[in-house]
Parts: C-alpha cells; structure tokens; sequence
C-alpha cells in the first residue's frame, strides 16, 4: 500500500473533467500538493494508506470554486450603500470612502476577510482587482488561498501610486517578489479602457508579454461606458482593442455586459475570456452580460463575485443561482445556462478563463487538490435527483463543510484552520468605524 | 416585577412596524402566545421576569418571514427536472411525476420537510396550494408553523377528488375541522383562470363569502397563459375577473407577470393582493413582474417562494435578494426595490397580502409571537452598516439560528425542537425512489 498524505471518501464526487465523470461512494487521494487518485472509495482504499483521512458520507467532493473576478478587500465596504443612482453612488460614497479610507491595513484585512468569506463558501481560488494588491497577496497566503493577484492600473493617483511609472514599477516589484509561490500569481489589471489612456495600455501590454502574464480588464460593464468609449475610441471598443494588440489567449474581460455579436465572434476568434458577474450587473443594473451567445460562440466564460459593494457577498454558490436563472428570464428561455453549465462556469471554466486548467478546477490525477466537502444531510437539499441541480438552485454557501486548497485542510467542519476571523472581523470593524464617519462628514 | 414566559435579549431589533423602529441592544417579551413588549433590553428586564431567557448578542431580532405562496408538499420533485422548455418540463415530468405519486402520504412527509426548511430559514407563516391539504395542515400543526392552507380547485380530476362537488366538499371539511385552530387557517384555492370554469369559479366564491376565507389563484404567470386566457375569455382577465366579482380585498393573486398598468389600477382600487416570486419566475422563464409599478399604484405586494419544483427551495432569504436585484436589472434603475421595501415585503407586507397584518408580520405589543433571531457574527456579514442591506445582499436561510412561532421555539441554535428532521427526509428519500421510477418508464 502507498502511504499518501490525504484520503477523502465515502461520498459523491463530481469530478468536472471533460466527461464530467460522477461517483456514488468514491474518494481523492491527495499526496502533498496534488490529486493522485479519484476512484470509488473501495478501491482508494486498497490501494492507498492515508496519514489523515476524512470520511465525508452524505457529502459531495468537487473542486473549489474558481471565482474570476473581485475586489477582496471591498469586504471593508459591504452594504455601506446600495440602491442608489451609480453616480450617486460613486460620487458620494464609494470614492470618497476609498479615497480617505484605503491604505495597506484596509487591504489587508479587507481581503483576509474576504479569503475567509470565500473558503467558507467554497472558492479556492479568486482573481483578484484593487490597492495595494501586495496586501491580498499577503492575506491569500495567511489563509492558505490560491490567488491571481492584480494591482489596479489607471491614468491617475491612486492611494498606492503617485505616476502611471510608479504604479507599473509596483507592478513589476509583484511578480519578482511572488514568482515562485506555490499559491499567489500575478496578473496585470489595467482598470478599464475609460481610465487608462492608450500609451498606458501599451506599456502594460508591454509588461504581459515580457513576463507572459495574463491582462485583466473592466470592459462594457454598462451602457454608458459604451457611450463614453464609442466617443472616446471613435470606433468599436473591442475593435480599438484588436487595433492595440489586445485580442488574445491572455485576456480576461470582466463584464462584457455589452459585447456585441461581432464583438463575440472577436473574442472567440482569438480566444479572449470573459468573466460573468451577473449579481453585481444586477445590483447596479448595468444590464444582462450575452452569456449564452458566448458560449454558443466558443468563447470562454468564468464567474465572479465582483467585489463586495457591488454585490455585497464573496459567493459563488450564490452566484451559481444568479446566473442560471437571469439569462433564462432575460430571454424567456428555461434552456439557456443550464445547471451542469454554470457549475463547469464556478470551476473548471473559470480555471480555463484564468488560464489555470492545467493545475486546478477539476478533480483529476496531477493537478492540485483545492477540493471542497459539502454536506447533503439537510431538509433543503433533500431529495437528491440532481447533484448540478443542487449546487445551483438550492445550495448555500454554509453547507460547505471542509475545504482543501493546495493538499492543506484549510477549513474542516467550518472551522477555519488558517484565519482567525475573530481577529479579522475585529480588524474590519475598527476599519469601518472610520469608513462610516468618512462618508457622513 | 411581572412573569412573563419569555424574553429574547441584547440584539439589535427590526420591529418592521410602520415606522420601520430599529433598535441597539433591544429586547422583546412574549408570554403566551403574544408580544408583550418590545423595547432597549435594559428596560425590558427591569420590567419583566421571564421563565426562559434566549440572550442573543450579535444577533438580529426581527418578525419571522411569510411565505406568501408555496406547495410545500412539492419538496419531494426538488431538482427532479430543470433547464426544460415549459411544456416539456410540465407534461414529461411534472405531470406524470404528481399524477403516479402523489398520495396523502407524499403530502404529509413533503410538506413536513418543506416545514423544516422553511422555519431553518427563518420563516414563520406560509400560504399553501397543493393536493391534500388537510395533511399539509397537520404538517403545520406538528411543525407549530402557521399556515394559510388551500385545496387546489379545479375543473379536472386530481389525486384528491373526482368531481367539482367532492373538491369544494373537501374544502369545506377543511373550513370546519380547522376553524378555531391557532396555526392553521384555510384559504380558497382555485388554481387559475385556465383550468377553472366559470361556474366553478362562481361557486367558489360564494363559499369564500359564506366563509368569509381570502382566494388566492395563479394569474397571469406567463405569456403562453395571457395569450390563452385572452382567447378564451374574449376580453382582458382582469376585467374578466371584475365582471365575476372577484377584486375585493380578499383576493390574493399568484405571480401576475403580466398585469397591464391598467389591471394594476384596477387591483389597487380594489385592494386586490399580489404575491411575487421572482425566484420561480426566472427560472420557468415567465418573465418580470411589474412589481416597482404595483408598489408605486399603492397595490399591497407579498414575497413567496413558489413550489421547490420551480424554485427549486422554500429559502425566504434567497428570495428577497432575486426580487430586490431583478427589476433593478429588468429596468436599468438600482434605485427600485430597495433593501428595506424587500424585508418589508418578506414580512409585514406579506402578512397583509394574507389578511394576517393584525396578527403578524411585525414586532408590535399585541401581535402573536412569531420571531426569529439571526446570528450576525460572521465573515460575510461584516462589517455591518445596514441590517436590511444583510438581509437582502448578503445573508443567508442558515444564519438563522432560533426560530419562535406563537410564542413557543420551534428552533434554538438551529436545532429543530418539533420536528425529527432525520425522519422527515427519510421518509421523503422514499418516496423520491418511487417518484424517480415513475419518470423513468
């Protein structure tokens, strides 16, 4: 018998590989930091001898959550407004909160909090967008989360840089500093193509291809972005973006709520990806994303959270339901973003739109064992027909039991094994004190 | 000092009284059945000795939800068949499923299950439509749920009786046998406008005036219905529905999709009551009911959850934040359908749509104690600037951690004290073995 670090057994598992194989009674094998087996339960058993075993009957193993697009240390912002008019909102709120709020103690904290919102929920892994990203980079590795990391780029100050020079150099110091980490990456953010001037974009396309990193970007989020860019750009946005070398396998699009049919066809001719934050398009009213014309078109579409002013939660389980549904009702059609779709949207998709498939997002031999434990004992999950249909339509993020990220038991039986979230709470609190008197003044 | 059974304490209270009163560290005190104070914890111990004291810091203390519309008993198809074109969905699963399997026994166990959903996610009273109604009742009355309870009434055979005449005689039975009941109430049901004829509608509302009962009826759910019914009737339901001498304040109308700004008038001068269920809507592909439009012509809207067949969950949370981000994004506008109109909806608003606002929906001296303490310590809801915005964006069913239904704990610390829910979902397990079969042939 081989001696393995990790057996996890006696349950469901949903692999989400190409055939999306499913097991009554079957069981992952994990060895250090990777998946050496997915097979029924007896036969792991047999084969492997585990140092530390967790026997998750009336359960289902699949790979984390993959959650392509957030803002963690908004958490710091939660529900601080809602329901306004979005320049309301921006100008009276959002900004100025984070104009005299955000340092690297909010960034901090902010995203520890979210890391411990997410592994509670069930993400694995989140690409992140904000400040002092350094921060995030600091708090996914305190608790144990696998994390594509992006500081936010733009043509003015932020709290973190002075000049566009300054802000790309901070850049530049992320990827030395985090490149050989087993958990943080780094991605390059240009914020969005309405606050990053053209000799910005080019510099940063400049950076992605001297490090072969992926680009992330805000793109057509709401229509008067588009009005502002088609005057701006004097051509179709993503034309501009095709003109500017930006058409490629390394760009993630969060939103593209107003891509057209030709702008899908782009997208999938060069292999661009989309991040699909429908919650957040919902709350803001910024529209319904073409999701089913994307994927009929081949393009690939991840999910995300965005962050938490605009949503105001870290869920993808949540987030699974929100999709689902609003393009069925969007289109009057109950076909469309079927459940088996947006759960391969939550995790392997979301791993292909980060271009990380080939280490996470499945269960399967050789990747990486970011695995959760969910427990299916429970009225609201009783009968079970359908392991997608729950997932989507009537799971919540607390029946996420145990969490795996990287080989390492991060949360068992919802108690976090890597963040103190008293302490963290109690950090966020002290912070939004100071939040709540900086917008009443 | 007076003795009193019980006092919940040391939370912030959401009285969703008229004034939307909020309270830092309140209190409220039950004896009996009924609401004898609600005030600052300080005062209210001063006051009042209490044989059990539910001390509940870092919580919220707030009326528990009302279900405006569910066929609970429909918990045993959750998830049996999703993502289908309507007709497909209804006549190859749906139908076949309920006419094989549906029996007094689906009826007791699947809404007993469906009881314990609803009371571990916070809510307190639901209205019923479903086969069996009697057993439904006794559900209730086992769960000590209160419940507005209606036979489904139609020109067809169901499970339940042959004839029209066996159908309202069965109604009538339950109108006797419940009346001086303290948790069951009966409502007339007759199911929609196309599947019940004119005679039969007259005759059901004679026995609603007798009785003095509300009806609640499916209206206007979908297109494919309008289209149906405007055939069918030669002029708009609405008027239909107004020639019958159906709008008075006792009619509580299903879904109502596609209510006109004239039907919506002609509702609000009348006191008709809708029933929104957003959740439902989307996923079957209804489309978007005009609910900002109903509230601004004064027309008095509930929240429900609709069946888990359609849903495919009882969850009241869930619930509230799909109808406050649905027409946000149906209109373009984040400002409709706030936070606080959605709790009150979930709540007083829904207990007015039932006929039932003297008695619940709010925490006011008087009313029957049905209440519900929610734990707020926890990542995803902090920090905390707006308990309606929580509840609404960011909360979820299993933060509720003690449920009080006239004034005796149906739940403590998530514990279910009425019902043996390991029993409940056993039994429903079975019968799902059987619907499964039924299918599948």
């Amino acid at each position: 018998m081989q001696e393995i670090d990790l057996i996890i057994a006696g349950a469901k598992v949903l692999l989400l590989d190409a055939r999306n194989i499913h097991l009554e009674n079957g069981a992952v094998a994990v060895n250090a930091d990777k998946i050496v087996a997915v097979d029924y339960t007896e036969k792991i058993t047999k084969q492997y001898k585990a140092r530390k075993t967790i026997t998750a009957n009336d359960s289902l193993i699949m790979p984390g959550f993959v959650n392509c697009h957030t803002h963690a240390a908004m958490t710091c912002f939660r529900g601080i407004a809602d329901d306004l008019e979005l320049m309301d909102w921006l100008n009276n709120y959002i900004f100025p909160a984070e104009a005299k709020n955000v340092n690297k103690e909010l960034a901090y904290w902010g995203s520890l909090l979210g890391a411990a919102e997410m592994i509670k929920s069930g993400t694995t892994t989140f690409c992140d967008m904000y400040i002092f990203e350094d921060e995030t980079a600091h708090a996914a590795k305190t608790a144990g989360m696998r994390c594509l990391a992006g500081e936010v780029l733009f043509d003015f100050p932020s709290p973190n840089f002075k000049t566009i020079a300054e802000g790309i150099a901070y850049t530049e110091m992320l990827i030395e500093k985090w490149k050989d980490d087993p958990l943080v990456n780094i991605i390059i953010e240009p914020h969005a193509l309405y606050t990053c001037s053209e000799p910005l974009l080019t510099e940063i396309k400049k950076l992605a291809e001297d490090y072969h990193l992926p680009i992330g970007l805000h793109l057509l989020e709401n229509a008067a972005e588009k009005k502002q860019l088609d005057e701006k750009l004097g051509k179709d946005t993503v034309s501009f973006l095709k003109d500017i070398g930006y058409l490629n396998e390394r760009l993630i699009a969060f939103h593209c709520v107003y891509l057209s049919g030709k702008d899908i066809n782009l997208f999938a001719d060069h292999g661009c990806k989309v991040v699909h934050n429908p919650a957040s398009n919902m709350k803001l009213a910024s529209g319904v994303a073409p999701v089913p014309e994307m994927l009929k078109a081949g393009v690939t579409v991840g999910l995300g959270t965005d962050g938490c002013a605009s949503n105001n939660n870290l869920d993808m389980i949540k987030e699974m339901s929100t999709a689902a549904k609003l393009h069925k009702v969007a289109r009057l059609d109950p076909t469309v973003t079927d459940a088996q779709t947006v759960v391969r949207m939550a995790t392997i998709e979301g791993a292909k739109t980060l271009g990380m498939e080939k280490s996470v997002g499945s269960l399967e031999i050789g990747k990486k064992a970011d695995i959760i434990v969910i427990g299916l004992n429970k009225p609201h999950l009783t009968p079970l027909y359908s392991e997608y249909s729950h997932l989507v339509y009537a799971m919540s993020g607390a029946d996420v039991d145990t969490v795996i990220i990287n080989g390492k038991v991060v949360m068992e039986n919802r108690q976090l094994l890597t963040i103190d979230e008293e302490e963290a709470m109690h950090k966020v609190r002290e912070i939004a004190v100071k939040v709540k008197q900086s917008i009443q003044k």
